[in-house]
């Protein structure tokens, strides 16, 4: 798989990063566990010190996460897409719409927003994602989630009934039909997109925040919304959105003195890896490797670099492969480890453990734990 | 923070270490999980097998445990200090009663033991630790632990008054107040240690013994109260307390055939530590290598080199850092390691496992466990 027998980063020139690694001590990390590759919610969780396995945050909160959305406790939340209906016989023809422009989509979810009207003035947003994909958020009373999808992932059918489990879930289907109803008057002019399905019903329950978890005031330094959303999700402080390497090193420079955990993410290693294309991949890290190095102006306690899954070029997606990882301070015991890299770090004082104690090992260095037991 | 980058494992000569570690195998234990510190008590009951995030002992059983107590189980214990009262306006004037010397808290302590009568016969026990501390037991009935400390912490404000949670645990406190009001009609006439704070109440329910739990019939090696508690704790036998390293010779070589598992604790590796000696630390290690060359006349079917915890002189204390640790049979497959220490064993056979597998770990090696599962 890899190009010469090597990674990505196994064939990048890493020089701040193998220095860190001299220094510190690395090992490999299993996201969730040996085999299971993550999706971004839970890697992020596990590099935050939540077990994934523990916080399950439904695909309709990922949605609202992925729009930049402010999700309140007790929202409901689904994943909506627009959808083609066969208006005689109801049937679904094409449950992306043609896979309609995402500046269409905007304009028919602003004529949603405008006309929907839910009885008990009860509150929903809906959030264009892109193209035929969006976000549907209920608000107010208490509201259930336990409700089918309404997708029934194939076409030839009409759309499902949704149905509430419990008489809270029940209250929530009763705006749901409404909404539903409404939408399908105020679409049925349109060619392509003249219906929604929903599915992946949640209700948005938030972890403890880093600060009531961990006595962490967190910052976050990220450019695209998931991660803003995911770093907002745990109680960071998410500031405007950096455009440039520059704006990030600004930003933490400016904030540095006014919080305790720092979260900075780089967005390329994983896209590059996506498109399948290994060498912007070796060129990414570089880039990082070169960023991270400034690092040292500011003398942390704790430095860590880290991903929340490998995205081998090869496989062009996310993958269950361990992530090589590296924490230095000045409190861990040098490992004899120099270079960064996977097999390097395979031999690392941190061994191949679960990323959720990385939080923990990472308090643990800054001195910030007391003694467990007596 | 290692003194020429080596911890003081790998800075000691251990040529015994060394050769059971190339003919054995090794690896680094967390004795929680990565990250957290551990208390002797978890750290101990981790190494002999119990998940101490399980069973976790309370405060006031340490106590007891640390003056060599026999704890029966349902026993409620607490800690004690002597302390300081404001005659005129009953507030706490010194926590500590001027940590009056050991002599002066073992005859008030008798005093104590003399005077004090419960209603319903009720037993307790009164066992000076040192200094101002000292443990409290009562025996008998169906005694409550859900009850609050009278220490508040802080001085300037009066003992709180003790409450129990539950019918039970206001029965205990019955007997308390009358202990209290009792203690402080005894000391009233002295000048420092004129009253007593209680806290950490706990039940004694005490783990499954080793010979339940594994079949094993264990021996402790151990001279300091503690860990004779440690030991008593999980039902091994407690003989006298060796003075000298010969003394535990004796008492192992005496009693080698008559049990299946021997915990032979040596003290100095961590006190040294908690000192911050680390030249010390470095000789103790070394004196302990040549104590266990002799073990090899015994023949012994498994043998294990390990630690509760670390404990590095340059932080002076417990920490989180894994434990090197070495384990030596006809059964395990050498993993070509032939150096004791941190970095050595990371690149060990048993890699970086959770202390509490150890023991299981090392009944395989003794060929003493079944087939799990058909």
């Amino acid at each position: 798989m890899p190009v010469n027998d090597k990674t990505e980063s196994e064939f990048a020139k890493t020089p701040n990063f193998d220095r860190y690694t001299s220094e510190g001590i690395c090992g490999l990390l299993d996201s969730v566990s040996p085999g299971i590759t993550p999706g971004t919610i839970p890697g992020h969780l596990a590099l935050f010190g939540y077990d994934p396995m523990e916080y399950v945050i439904g695909r309709g909160v990922l949605s609202a996460l992925g729009v930049d959305f402010k999700l309140t406790e007790g929202d409901v939340v689904a994943q909506l897409n627009f959808c083609t209906i066969d208006q005689e016989f109801g049937t679904i023809v094409d449950r992306r719409a043609g896979r309609i422009p995402t500046e269409i989509s905007r304009l028919l979810g602003q004529k949603i927003r405008d006309k929907v009207k839910l009885s008990n003035d009860t509150e929903f947003f809906f959030e264009t994602e892109s193209e035929y994909r969006a976000a549907l958020i209920f608000r107010g009373g208490s509201l259930g989630a336990k409700i089918n999808d309404t997708d029934p992932l194939i076409t030839g059918v009409p759309p499902r009934e949704p149905q509430g489990v419990d008489e809270a879930s029940q209250l929530t289907v009763k705006y749901l039909k409404e909404f539903l109803n409404q939408v399908r008057e105020i679409l049925r002019d349109e060619l392509k997109a003249n219906m929604i399905l929903a599915r992946g019903f949640a209700k948005f329950d938030p972890p403890p925040t880093m600060e009531k978890r961990y006595g962490l005031k967190a910052f976050a330094i990220a450019k695209y919304p998931m991660y803003r959303g995911l770093a907002r999700l745990v109680g960071m402080t998410v500031p405007e959105k950096p455009e440039t390497h520059e704006d990030m090193w600004e930003q933490l420079k400016t904030n540095y003195e006014n919080y305790d955990f720092f979260f900075i993410h780089f967005k390329k290693t994983d896209s590059s890896g996506e498109d399948g294309d290994f060498t912007k991949k070796v060129k990414v890290i570089e880039e990082v490797d070169t960023w991270v190095a400034r690092l040292r102006e500011l003398n942390p306690a704790v430095l860590v670099v880290t991903g929340d899954h490998s995205t081998p070029s090869a496989l062009k997606n996310h993958s269950w492969h361990p992530v090589p990882t590296l924490l230095w301070s000045q409190n861990c015991r040098p490992d004899g480890v120099s270079v960064f890299g996977e097999r390097h770090c395979a031999q690392g004082y941190i061994g191949r453990m679960a990323t959720k104690h990385l939080m923990m090992l990472s308090l643990a260095n800054a001195l910030r734990l007391k003694k467990f037991g007596a």
